[in-house]
């Protein structure tokens, strides 16, 4: 299959890249690099030591005997050089991860907010205004996050994506009072984002179902969870391979922090009382899924398809407490820089991607190698003043600290 | 009360300008005059002769002795200059009309199709960001639009902006079965937009949400029919204060395409069987309703108030009958340019505007006078070639010839 990935040089998108050549897909990258660019201006760098695209590419080819090709292009303002390379290269499917994808950063101030809507949404109406253009039937998968479904479990699963309800009302469509009729409607799961990024997320749906309605561009939307590892089969292969590793404040996602933290014998930073509960999975799950979403297209005229593509949930202190006694290291419970409930549950249907294969991997498996070989390897190369996160939903925030400042 | 009126040189923006400045309220007009650009680039004119806007205020200071201010900025592009203008100007209220607002020139081509999403959306993501770097407390009055009830009717009568459901669930959240469980939510109404258009407002109405609950801003979305009339009392008071009068294929509103069709004599176009159902309101209680919304904000910390600002609903076949009627015009049923349903019904509730004092004007009452005090009296302006709608939604919809061509 004949697939670009948009955003290949990022954290998901490098090793999802490897993975599909290595399958033996014929992968094109497409990339700005507005993600290093973004390092350079927070002065943080990834944990581990990420070789530039170039040099990236060229140990693929030397490992795997193996070509993945290399777009420097922006996907939000490039539009004509967008639609030239789909009629040049005519791809079976695009995977899109080229968006900013952290929420922290999204929230830090009216430049990071505004790039963000504006990066994110011209990005994607852009990818799906030039296929429409070029008139290429081209499968589009997108990743979504879990935080468009705003309302969290509410009492029930979250179901993939679409949610049945009933409208009762006592009324008929001419305001005449009848006995309640219940009117069945089928409908995209109601959002609530919890942030300037996933609110992104909330548009890209809203243009995705657009376009697969009136356009019937194929179109798979995976609503995915906090991505935790490093490490591929692919990015083991050769330390020019190897994946970014992001721990400060605005990229650090939870668990990758917490392993890094325990590392370098630095606090394991809990917000607010550490109850929230998030969906996570392991980054070769992450490769395998989009493998299987790639093999399994919705039809022409169907509506978007989507999975939740995640494998376990779990408490953010449970994860704190787990991590602290495999390493010894303190947990510590900081003020919650963001505006959100202090305590949820989640609960969410998986199975499209058990039933198409996904073997998980599990945080009881995967959690020590990563400690070992990624976090304690490269810990010398920690800036730990980088960890606090500080980025703050709303000026009321401020009033505490964010976090521990070491 | 000052108020800073987004796109204030519009066909809203302007009579809702001169009714909020005749009733004591301090103006200023904020506009890039995009839409007159885009008259030039579409080769298409007002019917009714609009003067500039600096002639526009000049006239209105003679009149009234009252002085509306102008600021001519790009709100979706010059941030900076937004936010100055709202710390300097500190207006109690901004009424946001500044958006691409023609469904067809949304679906024209790609060009068309990426300016309205990056028009709209960031011209709302700017203003409400810098509302918030500005700290003021701002009451935003934003238009949006009916079309955003996606799923019509469905057989009841579509609430102001928000619905009661229940969610049957058999399973209990750990996946446990049980007897079905009602879970009771209340959503945003579910959203299926037909264009591009339609599209953006949707988005807007998922960055209200966000705003709303995290920032606490104070938001009023204006869900509104199709506006026809072209005069208030205040644009009748000079010529040189008159309203725009849009006719062309992509600009021009069902209803008063048909008043301008009748007056010079050219059928009345009908897309497809006419069985299309759609809300209006006149253009009178339009400025009025802004009145009453800008009256009536919410308090902080409230979600977004959203009124249903329409007052009559008719299918497009109906009202090309009764205006056949009156003028004597022929009806002609044309192939239809949009994917839409060929029939739909709408019921609408719009008991906010009406309990707090809106008097409609009727279909009834306003159309004959429309008819000869606007569309006849300018109809030697009128330049038949640019009334046919060009543009298409879907490739596929080329089959047929969208309209009659003269
Ligand atoms: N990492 C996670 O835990 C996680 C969880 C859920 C969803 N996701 C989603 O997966 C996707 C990838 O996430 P990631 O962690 O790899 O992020 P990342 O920031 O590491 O990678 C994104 C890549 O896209 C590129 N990019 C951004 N905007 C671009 C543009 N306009 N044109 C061209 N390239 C552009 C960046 O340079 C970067 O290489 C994102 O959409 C993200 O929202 C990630
Ligand atoms: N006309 C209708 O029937 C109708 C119906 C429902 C909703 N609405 C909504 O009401 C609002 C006004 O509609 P209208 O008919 O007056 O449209 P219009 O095109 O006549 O007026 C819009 C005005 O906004 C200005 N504008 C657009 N983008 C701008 C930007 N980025 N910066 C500064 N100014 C900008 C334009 O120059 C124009 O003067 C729109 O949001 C529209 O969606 C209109």
């Amino acid at each position: 299959m004949k697939v670009a990935i948009l955003g290949g040089d990022g954290f998901c998108g490098w090793p999802a890249s490897l993975y599909l050549s290595d399958q033996g897909h014929d992968v094109t990258i497409v990339d700005n690099l507005s993600r290093r660019a973004i390092d350079a201006e927070l002065g943080a760098e990834s944990l581990t030591p990420i070789a530039s695209i170039d040099e990236r590419l060229a140990a693929w080819k030397e490992v795997s005997g193996k070509e993945i090709g290399f777009v420097n292009l922006n996907v939000a303002k490039d539009y004509d050089a967008l639609l030239d390379f789909l009629n040049t290269q005519r791809p079976d499917a695009v995977v899109h991860f080229a968006e900013q994808r952290a929420a922290p950063y999204s929230m830090k101030n009216s430049t990071t907010k505004r790039y963000t809507v504006d990066n994110n949404t011209n990005a994607t109406n852009n990818l799906l205004t030039a296929i429409v253009e070029s008139g290429l039937d081209i499968h589009v998968v997108h990743l979504g996050t879990m935080g468009v479904y705003g309302y969290g479990t509410a009492g029930m699963k979250i179901p993939e994506g679409y949610l049945k309800i009933q409208v009762t009302s006592d009324e008929d469509e001419n305001g005449n009072a009848t006995k309640p009729h219940p009117i069945d409607l089928e409908i995209l799961y109601p959002t609530n984002p919890g942030s300037m990024y996933h609110m992104t997320k909330v548009l890209d749906q809203t243009l995705f179902a657009f376009f697969a309605k009136n356009d019937e561009l194929r179109i798979t939307d995976l609503h995915q969870g906090i991505i935790w590892g490093t490490t591929t089969e692919q990015t083991a292969r050769d330390e020019r391979l190897i994946n970014r590793f992001d721990y400060d404040g605005d990229y650090g996602t939870v668990l990758n922090r917490f392993l890094m933290q325990s590392a370098v014998g630095y606090p394991l930073t809990v917000h607010g009382t550490g109850g929230q509960t998030r969906a996570f999975i392991h980054i070769r799950d992450m490769v395998r899924c989009i493998e299987i979403a790639l093999e399994n297209p919705p039809e022409r005229g169907d509506r978007v398809k989507i999975f939740n593509q995640m494998t376990e949930t779990h408490r953010v202190r449970d994860l704190a407490e787990l991590i602290g006694k495999i390493s010894g290291a303190e947990v510590a419970y900081v003020p919650n820089p963001r505006k959100e409930s202090a305590e949820n549950e989640l609960h969410v249907v998986n199975e499209t991607f058990l039933d198409l294969g996904l073997q998980p991997t599990t945080l009881a498996e995967g959690l020590l190698h990563e400690v070992e070989d990624i976090a304690k390897k490269y810990a010398d190369r920690a800036d730990t003043s980088k960890i606090p996160a500080r980025s703050l939903w709303t000026k009321q925030n401020a009033a505490g600290e964010p976090e521990l400042q070491k």
